[in-house]
């Protein structure tokens, strides 16, 4: 399970005002803490105007890059900023994300396979997301016949099949499932990540649902997600799927997490 | 999801006691307690030797009943102390365990069949638990046979593929799953049960495994559990699970757990 770290995105506002302000230790604490906590890459988002988000997103990919090697994930829906982004990495990045919008597609996919980046490639058109697995999977097919066209191997792409909120349609979760079995099946070497809270969006209680949704997810197949590395039940909740389904061996990473503290006693007790 | 309350169960070393002391008010309150948790069934087990077993789980029966209404789930491995026990219950009850064996098989199913009983069918023989999900299925096709000769409706069934724990084999998950599913396509009127916390024994932490097997096997298929049904976070996660997988009408069950304080704030939060 490869963590993508959440939280230096601009779009949250104590983050976005350390942007603003150029709070280089908040920023740094963010990074360092989420590589400590596990993380395989750490989300950037500068979150801001399209005119400011190159400059922003490289003070950010420097101002991490200056503490943490872990890889970046380049979160922006911008070709322009990403192009400009994509230079100052220390190592190849992940691209967050490209879809099957087409003018997306056309300005996203030369830099992936120039750089040979990993990409997120959301399962919507025009920013369009439907609430039917079927119409989910079509739009991956054509991202999938876009990539293979640019020379993307298949195993650098990573679908996200769509957490939308349960608040609004409870088969939200079955249609996830079913959109990562069906592409799965279609591209197996695909990976799959998914931006795990949105599932719970409006309800109350989230990190419940947050969890559960991680554990059978991981289930259907899910190999990466992005999310709050810092989120200890979270953590915990992932050891206990990942053992229950076979994938720790001799329970080592589940009995040394516990060792280290990852476990609240108060909940973890037997 | 059917629950099965576990609590009244003579092998904890407390309810011992207050089996050998006749302490009316400490079962009376386990009764109480679990009966309004939501639980379908209550499970009463003497734990005691043979020849005492059949007064004491009598003595069990009367005292639950005398405060609550909720069937029982008379466990035991004796059809003598089964056959009595049945005389003193004013629902029809559910039977805690037939299995492979031919001794419990031939001493056991008269009874089920006799009195319109549900019964937990374990997927072992003779003692032995094979680490085979195949063997397991066996088994149960094996008390399935017996169990239609006899006249038993196939929905009256609830079949236990058994939790070893992950302790000495991490793939005790994957084989319960398995053997579930298999059961379930071959016998789609069965219901499924499990003695939940058999699959953290020995292990740290016990109850994220306890939650995030209960998680997984819901989406198996599992549709009932002996559980602590006192255990609010295993409930809360119960409940999420049961919302993710589409079963919760307009979020009604988990909204309204929510405003009952089933969620533990402090882990509750988004």
């Amino acid at each position: 399970m490869e963590i993508i770290g959440e939280k230096i995105n601009g779009t949250r506002k104590r983050v976005a005002q350390a942007i603003a302000e150029k709070d280089v230790e908040f920023i740094q604490d963010l990074a360092r803490r989420q590589a400590e906590a596990g993380s395989a890459w750490l989300d950037v988002n500068a979150g801001t105007h399209p005119q400011q988000e190159p400059d922003d997103l490289v003070w950010l990919i420097e101002t991490v890059q200056a503490v943490v090697d872990t890889p970046l994930c380049l979160d922006s829906a911008n070709p322009q900023a990403l192009a400009i982004a994509i230079k100052a990495v220390n190592k190849t990045p992940m691209i967050n994300s490209i879809s099957g919008e087409p003018q997306r597609l056309e300005g996203i996919l030369p830099l992936v396979a120039e750089h040979d980046c990993r990409v997120i490639a959301l399962a919507m058109d025009e920013k369009k997301i439907s609430a039917d697995s079927e119409a989910r999977v079509a739009v991956v097919h054509k991202v999938m016949a876009a990539t293979r066209a640019a020379g993307i191997p298949d195993e650098h792409i990573y679908v996200d099949p769509l957490a939308m909120t349960l608040s609004t349609n409870i088969q939200s979760g079955l249609i996830f499932f079913d959109t990562l079995r069906a592409v799965h099946a279609a591209y197996p070497e695909v990976h799959f990540t998914v931006g795990l809270s949105n599932i719970s969006f409006g309800l109350p209680a989230r990190s419940y649902l947050n969890r559960a949704f991680l554990t059978l997810a991981l289930q259907a197949g899910l190999d990466s997600a992005i999310l709050d590395p810092l989120d200890q039940e979270l953590q915990a909740a992932l050891l206990a799927a990942e053992l229950l389904l076979g994938r720790d061996r001799h329970c080592l990473n589940y009995t040394r997490a516990y060792r280290a503290g990852v476990f609240n006693k108060s909940n973890g007790r037997g």
